[in-house]
């Protein structure tokens, strides 16, 4: 399990919220969320709550977007988009 | 209007895809996708799908994201993330 990344899916946006406090507060000084498809905008409204509202002195240090293909249910191939957003804590 | 600034909404990924192409066979060597909540993930299929299968040398020089306040239609206020996802073409 690749370390500081939280994969963001299909719950409620303040679950991942929730992760990636606990990992700051764990000591943590750097968190990637990494989402693909429909998942990307829950991506972004989670780095966003957390630097507003929960981790005042964490920034957004870089926004990457890729393609990534997969199988579908029928077996066939897709390009699904991808985001990793990298949040960092800065010293106080 | 901002020029070379396109607005992703609600439409089809396509339609976007093409207004982009459409500016850089124009002649603009830079086109900034500007999204609001849900419609983020379509902006990131937007500048995949250009990139990948459209304009080979287009590539993604900035991505920025940031928080919005607006109004909802019982006239509160709520917050709403945005992107922009600035898109520019190297030199050949």
């Amino acid at each position: 399990m690749e370390e500081n990344v939280i994969f963001i899916g299909s719950k409620p946006v303040m679950n991942y919220v929730l992760a990636v406090v606990t990992q700051f507060n764990g000591g943590a000084d750097h968190v990637s969320l990494k989402a693909r498809g429909k998942a990307i905008s829950r991506a972004v409204d989670t780095a966003e709550i957390v630097r507003n509202g929960f981790i005042p002195n964490a920034d957004v240090e870089d926004i990457s977007i890729a393609t990534e293909q997969i199988d579908t249910y029928n077996g066939e191939k897709t390009n699904v988009s991808t985001i990793e957003i990298k949040i960092v804590k800065k010293s106080e």
